[in-house]
């Protein structure tokens, strides 16, 4: 169930929910204001030789929370907001996960009130992806959905991460770290600090825990997982984002200053196109609202079709991986494990 | 006058030093193991020609304040390490300004202890720079001394960041924004809309205020000052040099991947260097300790020779410019902007 909500939205959304049904076996509804995105979908069918007729359908719902809308109270005052019809669809049955654009506290409020919480967890949060040297990913969470958390739920992050990175990332036992602002462990706040000490009791089979993490390290660091505040995350992964656009168009603007170089740079276009496809959030589609009973991703508000395609089939990959259960199962070994610790560490 | 604490110090210290007396009417004392600091001073002299004897000092310190070591016991216990012995020295005129590559908690410490504060400030801050879009910098602050501030530290920070980038960088009327995790005034956490609220209500002719701002903005939004407490700065700041580093290592891997590619990367090479010159850490040299009654640059732990000159070149600059009185003047001018506004608020 796709509910239009980027920047441009519904043209990306369509397009990319086209692509989805035309190159995969996923069946996909778009939710939202029936007569353009009838008018999106024709105009796809018009440049597309390929059918999909029956895979792509529509659902009608007449309001739309936008991004300044205030999260809670959107929740409450829009029911027939796309987003909202979206997660209703999911937990009745009628779809099996949700992808949208939009709001990303509009959707936790939607998945927390309509879809329940995985067993034990104390709040979801929202997974993204991070490019590491070796040509994978690190899963970093949380990107947005809790500014203010408790340690545990930042130790719980790292359970739902490493989860997260062994199912989708092939990750055996993955290296989980809490992003700081220095490696030492008299760094940090006294967030992290508890969270380091939750972590490091409960590290095992499921996880190995890496200490701190800095900036730098998302991408050299080795790590699997690097759980963190959702306004740190937020910022860090935006800021990744930022710098990425920084190199190339200083690239762009040293090459126009001579034809020698313009012409140099067109025989490294396949290189610098590669160095692209793997740093740019297209290629990743979207984040995912960990911890909640269902599937939902969040794509990048400013989305393309072809992210969105891929937002679409990263759903439907986790579905498949079914992640749900081992989610539980993993969050109740990490309680047995530190429960002992504090409660030791109480009588000492 | 320089302490020496880099990796891999003293050698970048000692050639950093030696190449600003060689190419500025600058003096520099060096502080620490005397005889180290010789060796190295001797090595330097076997290969260069011009002489600047005389022009760099040598001052015997016993002690080291470590990366780990606690910021405020070591200051109290190391009582002739080379960063105290630095510090006692600016206090006591025998010399201009500190420059470190040490311990930020640690010369923050020296800085709160051995030299006064600006007045009226609250907290000094930690200023670094982030390249911009139009070739100039972002003055970020705070970066690492104030991991819990208050939001009217924040707002202070506004100003501070404010005078550094008229008088350092030319701007005239600065734009100062807060970093956030999304520019809607309802994204943010307490500390953040507070200080908003603050810098709206100060904004005038020492600076323009901006809003939120994102993590991407740092690149190409406009901006020449962006406030955030110390935690969240230094993870921003070592998130984006990572990035730009994971664009030159992707790059490299492609480039290795044909001899055609090999040959495109070499004629494209200029271009190339010159993205690293506008990105790199080293031609920045280092970040200021902002709001102290005295000059001190914090180089980057990971200097080389050429950066440690930057940074003494740096400190130079900041002497030369006198912003000591100018910030003293731009506080005194934002707290009256501010106490208006908090004096109705209480009314209302």
């Amino acid at each position: 169930v796709v509910a239009p909500h980027g920047v441009d939205a519904p043209g990306p959304e369509v397009h990319g929910a086209c692509q989805a049904a035309r190159e995969r076996a996923v069946e996909v509804i778009l939710v939202g204001d029936e007569a353009r995105l009838r008018e999106e979908l024709e105009r796809d069918e018009a440049a597309h030789a390929r059918t999909y007729r029956g895979k792509v359908t529509l659902h009608h719902a007449s309001e739309v929370i936008a991004m300044e809308d205030h999260p809670g109270s959107a929740f409450k005052s829009k029911k027939d907001s796309s987003m909202r019809v979206a997660f209703d669809m999911v937990a009745s049955g009628e779809g099996d996960a949700v992808v949208s654009a939009g709001n990303s506290g509009a959707m936790l409020a939607c998945g927390l009130f309509l879809m329940k919480r995985v067993a034990g967890l104390e709040r979801p949060g929202i997974a993204g992806l991070c490019p590491t040297k070796d040509g994978s990913f690190c899963v970093v969470l949380d990107m947005g959905a809790n500014t203010d958390p408790k340690p545990s739920t930042l130790a719980q992050f790292g359970v739902l991460g490493a989860v997260y990175a062994r199912k989708m990332l092939g990750k055996l036992r993955p290296r989980v770290a809490v992003l700081s602002n220095g490696e030492e462990q008299t760094k940090g706040t006294p967030l992290t600090r508890e969270a380091h000490r939750l972590l490091a009791a409960s590290a095992g089979d499921d996880f190995e825990f890496a200490g701190y993490a800095e900036g730098r390290d998302f991408w050299g660091g080795g790590l699997d997982v690097v759980v963190t505040d959702g306004f740190t995350g937020n910022i860090a992964l935006k800021t990744y984002e930022g710098a990425v656009r920084a190199c190339f168009e200083i690239l762009e603007q040293e090459v126009r200053k001579s034809a020698a170089m313009k012409l140099a740079a067109l025989a490294l276009k396949p290189a610098l196109r590669a160095v692209k496809r793997r740093l740019e959030p297209d290629e990743v589609g979207g984040a995912v609202l960990l911890g909640l009973d269902g599937v939902a991703v969040i794509s990048h508000g400013r989305s393309s079709g072809k992210a969105m395609k891929n937002a679409i089939v990263g759903a439907e990959r986790l579905l498949e991986a079914r992640i749900l259960e081992e989610l539980t199962a993993a969050l109740a070994r990490q309680r047995r494990a530190w429960e002992p610790a504090a409660a030791s560490e109480a009588e000492g």
